[in-house]
């Protein structure tokens, strides 16, 4: 029986955590939840699952649901007090990490530091503070299994082969919702039709981050960190059917690649059960019947945030935690609808550009580059968009 | 240093094995070298290699290069009991089992009874005697390496996985030289054009076997007892690009696939050097350049052969052995324009027909039924068509 925890449970990857929980009874318990503000998801699930402790980062939200959870064996705390507690709550076995976006940081790090092995969902983690947090679970002998599906195939197509054997990493993209959207159109993109993903359900963040291909380089960011490989031999290849979900390319020039449906239970399962797969019972995935599957390069032009996020990792020191700061608040700006869609580019690069080079040693000093980058982020949106 | 006995050198596998331990002297040592007729590639390779020991099937043959390898510090051996020697040379690492047909089943049993690791290349050996020759193997802990790229792939794709979570192996299929062949063309179809393969650089025999799909349905019965996995859990697909070499699903939805250039220097390498691969300096896998992958189900129709291997090993007995040695004879009466193109699929289903269920117990009952059934084959040859 494996004791889990789950950090983001009312989100598309939480939900999905607590569905395979739900399927497989005998193998997972759920001790300890948390979510950021949606008191009523969560207080379903507290009822469902009856986890030993449950945290909302919004105080107010866990005052009422305080209120209503009265009587149960049920801990309600809050804030980010409340989020470490739940990950480093001491009978959890497995910390599922799932927060979207840079909140997800400071709570994962925690798990990490009480020792506990991680499901990592979120990738800003890593794109803020891989060398922090790689080193972390380094010294500590955390293992962090990728639940994102291309990350997911790295490391599957890594099991059972020597590492020093590695020629590069390929990470395929789907080429998101504007995959044929010439650049003349993507000026007009509104968020209703950028978060139009052609084969994944995800959340608002990462399907706008699919429609720049900045999910992309997120990834190629947090695969360096995960797997040690400089970002020189990370690939990024565009196939739209997201049938080969990532490969890995030896020295003799054999490719390993996983492929499968796109479901994400698939390769959150396998950070689950590891190194055990679990009877999911999906549609099994069937080629005869897709028929083809395509590939092509890139388009750099149209998707200028992928080189960016490349030049980020290549520099190092704040700047990947600086560019993830600045599309986090330049995507938040396009889906509440203050700037345009090719905006969001141009916020980031003009972000990058103000930021002065630095070696962050500390979390304090990760948060503090985030924070300065977003204030920098805010004052180019207002005066130039 | 691992010393290579060579079973086949001089046939396209045997060439490509010396090209790869030419590449990497620091690694590999010829230790012993055994061909059928070819006293004059044998001679080269004899004086490139310098092995201890070299055989000959053919008596004749072996006499002539007796002579003419005076001087050199060789033993030049004969007949069955000279490819027995070799095959057990005290002095080997590893067999390469590269004779193509029938013939590789004495000597590679042979060196499985001396505890010799076998990188099998012979898919004949195990459909012939698939059950004894796993049983010997398991018996004496011999390892078996596939060669055969799709054997390999499958190999690769279960590295590092648990056995007991597979649900079924994909093995692909290019679909051979006649894919696209109506049936109607299929009467007039000549040597010289079935044995124009669009992918592969291999054997004349192995060639037709691709045109007729046999070459698929040998290679599921090898798989059965390869992975000892039941041929209801084998699946063919057709893959004209032959670039995904293989693939196994496993319980959980998840795809493992082995993908690389058609070069059988890929799969032979890593045979012999597994579990490290070497920089075998090939061109890379380029997926953006091909651009398309394809699939779809095999045509029953126009190709029998796949259906009366499945019919063959879910029957099991002799069966396998007698579809083996039917197709083999058939096969060489069309290379040497005595029947037909259809009429390969004919005589070996008539030859199965005629057949009586028996369990082979020793090497002796399958080489009787190999006899007969090669017998029982020419018979029909010589009545029908």
């Amino acid at each position: 029986m494996k004791r889990i925890i789950l950090l983001g449970s009312t989100g598309s990857i939480g939900v999905n955590t607590l569905d395979v929980a739900a399927k497989f009874p005998d193998r997972f318990k759920v001790v300890a939840l948390a979510a950021g503000r949606n008191g009523d998801r969560l207080e379903e699930q507290i009822r469902l699952f009856r986890p030993r402790m449950a945290a909302l980062m919004n105080e107010e939200a866990a005052a009422k649901l305080r209120d209503r959870c009265r009587g149960l064996d049920v801990a309600i705390v809050s804030g980010m007090e409340g989020m470490n507690q739940v990950a480093t709550h001491p009978e959890g076995d497995l910390v599922v990490a799932a927060i979207v976006g840079a909140a997800g940081l400071v709570p994962t790090l925690s798990a990490i530091r009480a020792g506990k092995p991680i499901a990592l969902a979120n990738k800003e983690t890593m794109v803020m503070a891989g060398q922090l947090v790689t080193e972390e679970a380094k010294c500590r002998r955390v293992t962090i299994f990728p639940v994102d599906s291309e990350h997911s195939a790295i490391f599957q197509s890594m099991e059972g082969h020597r590492r020093e054997n590695i020629r590069k990493l390929i990470l395929t993209a789907s080429g998101g919702p504007l995959l044929k959207t010439p650049l003349s159109g993507m000026r007009r993109v509104t968020p209703k039709r950028a978060l139009k993903h052609p084969n994944w359900k995800m959340g608002a963040k990462i399907t706008i981050d699919s429609a720049t291909l900045m999910n992309k380089g997120l990834e190629v960011i947090e695969a360096r960190w995960l797997f040690d490989i400089p970002p020189s031999r990370i690939e990024v290849l565009i196939h739209p059917q997201s049938v080969i979900h990532s490969m890995v390319e030896y020295v003799d020039g054999s490719v390993i690649a996983q492929l499968g449906i796109p479901d994400m239970r698939g390769p959150l399962s396998y950070a689950l059960s590891y190194p055990d797969r679990l009877a999911l019972e999906l549609p099994p995935l069937d080629l005869s019947e897709i028929g083809r599957l395509t590939f092509h390069l890139p388009d750099k032009k149209r998707f200028p945030c992928l080189d960016y996020a490349y030049e980020a990792i290549q520099a190092g020191g704040i700047l990947p935690t600086v560019l993830n700061a600045a599309n986090e608040e330049a995507v938040g700006a396009f889906l509440s609808e203050r700037i345009g869609f090719l905006d969001i580019g141009r916020v980031i690069r003009k972000t990058m550009d103000a930021s002065h080079p630095r070696e962050p040693k500390t979390l304090e000093d990760i948060l503090e580059a985030d924070a300065s980058a977003r204030r920098q982020a805010k004052k180019i949106m207002a005066e130039v968009v």
